[in-house]
């Protein structure tokens, strides 16, 4: 089944647009997990249990991971087996390389590490992001306009048909003639976001910085949704993982989530 | 010492501006390694051997090595250790986040994996390249115009100040506040890169694709040296690394090194 069919169904299933951000800082952990040499997986596993019914989605951005050295094959792997059997599990590792280099990327995402989707970065074109989006089963998310200062250096740029965060979105309609292809657009662009979803009304757009990074979570939803009120994937991380620094950790991130679900889904007219 | 000034030092003194890329790929390896667990590190340690005195450069591009999986981080490791003190060595993995995300990929590229330089990807504007920067000592190369078909489809989009790698010509320039920012300029792009040499006449310069890529080394010398005939790192892997697919990969390897050392120095007029 296209990656398209297989995100509409579960978030449909599971009536939730909710993604949790797995960005597991070390430095953040609470106190009661201090000392153990499993503290992040163990606190991965706390938050899965704790959030699994309330998500369409968790995302692990591999800069967390590849900090932590050798453990973050292994810890990337394990975290994977602890996600329940239809959550979308998506490798956030922004990659992007000439046609063969990005083969392997692909693969190591796809086989290796075992993501039903990768964000991949634009830049380098078309042979960068076809291997990404050879299996029709595994979600491509193109970074077109990112939640961060940066993305004004670049992305705003006025080319002859636009900004280039637009040429990127054309481009990327162009590349979904698998069923596969969705965008990366940041909550912090509101204005943007609304013109991006008219480009491609029926693409998933993965929407991060609803949490802390404070993108406006009305307008979010109501941009970022397709019209039947699916198809974005809203992000949260941190506000989530670190809702609290206690022993409660697990049950004020469920507290977190649980409000953003809902919220979204009222905003969506759901309920 | 900032990074330009080490890598200028070692340019000089080593006589060579040649680099080669370990993009190591267990699919090509030589029969004679066959069926050895440590085949790609001892592969690595061959080529290092018979290589060592005819690079400036050796670059790891990480995709042939996350492709590996759990053996990726003791891989890449082991192989820096394989390499002699004052070599450069540049951690290719193009990676590039949101400012916060990003420090961790810089903290994996040089104090994890032990990099003495990496490649980033410029999308995400100046908090994504930020944290790789703020090391002198650490090398930064910049992707402006890449040596692969789909540089096309954004790279070369005209904006109202020239086309898109020049801004990002221009804006690595302003980056380079430390004297350790470089760019990455395709060998297939002599024309472009000539201009780019203009826009940042004493920036380092880090031009893959002379190889296997076809790209022209007379004129991807002649455009990507400073005016003293330096600061041109010039990157061939597969055609050095498969010299040979017998028992002599080595000593073809090194035959094939040695010819594009010479070459190199002959048409910077070394020589």
């Amino acid at each position: 089944m296209a990656f398209h069919d297989t995100l509409r169904d579960f978030q449909r299933s599971q009536q939730s647009l909710l993604c949790i951000g797995l960005d597991t800082d070390q430095a953040k952990l609470p106190g009661t997990l201090s000392g153990r040499p499993d503290a992040v997986l163990e606190f991965n596993r706390q938050i899965i249990e704790a959030t699994h019914d309330l998500v369409c989605a968790y995302k692990i951005n591999l800069a967390f991971y590849e900090l932590l050295g050798e453990q973050c094959w292994s810890l990337v792997r394990e975290t994977l087996a602890l996600i329940p059997e239809g959550i979308i599990t998506i490798g956030d590792g922004k990659r992007g390389d000439i046609g063969n280099t990005s083969a392997y990327y692909a693969r190591a995402l796809r086989e290796g590490y075992g993501f039903m989707a990768s964000t991949v970065n634009p830049y380098m074109g078309t042979d960068a992001v076809g291997p990404f989006l050879q299996d029709p089963d595994h979600g491509v998310f193109i970074l077109a306009l990112t939640s961060n200062a940066g993305a004004r250096d670049f992305q705003h740029l006025r080319t002859r048909t636009g900004p280039l965060y637009e040429v990127v979105v054309r481009k990327a309609r162009g590349w979904n003639t698998r069923g596969n292809c969705g965008l990366v657009v940041g909550a912090t662009r509101p204005h943007q976001l609304r013109r991006i979803r008219q480009l491609a009304p029926s693409m998933p757009i993965l929407v991060p910085g609803i949490g802390a990074q404070g993108g406006d979570l009305r307008r979010a939803v109501r941009y970022g949704c397709d019209r039947y009120g699916e198809m974005g994937i809203f992000t949260a991380s941190r506000s989530v993982l670190y809702a609290s620094s206690g022993a409660d950790y697990a049950s004020k991130a469920r507290a977190a989530a649980l409000a953003l679900r809902d919220e979204i889904n009222t905003l969506r007219g759901l309920r």
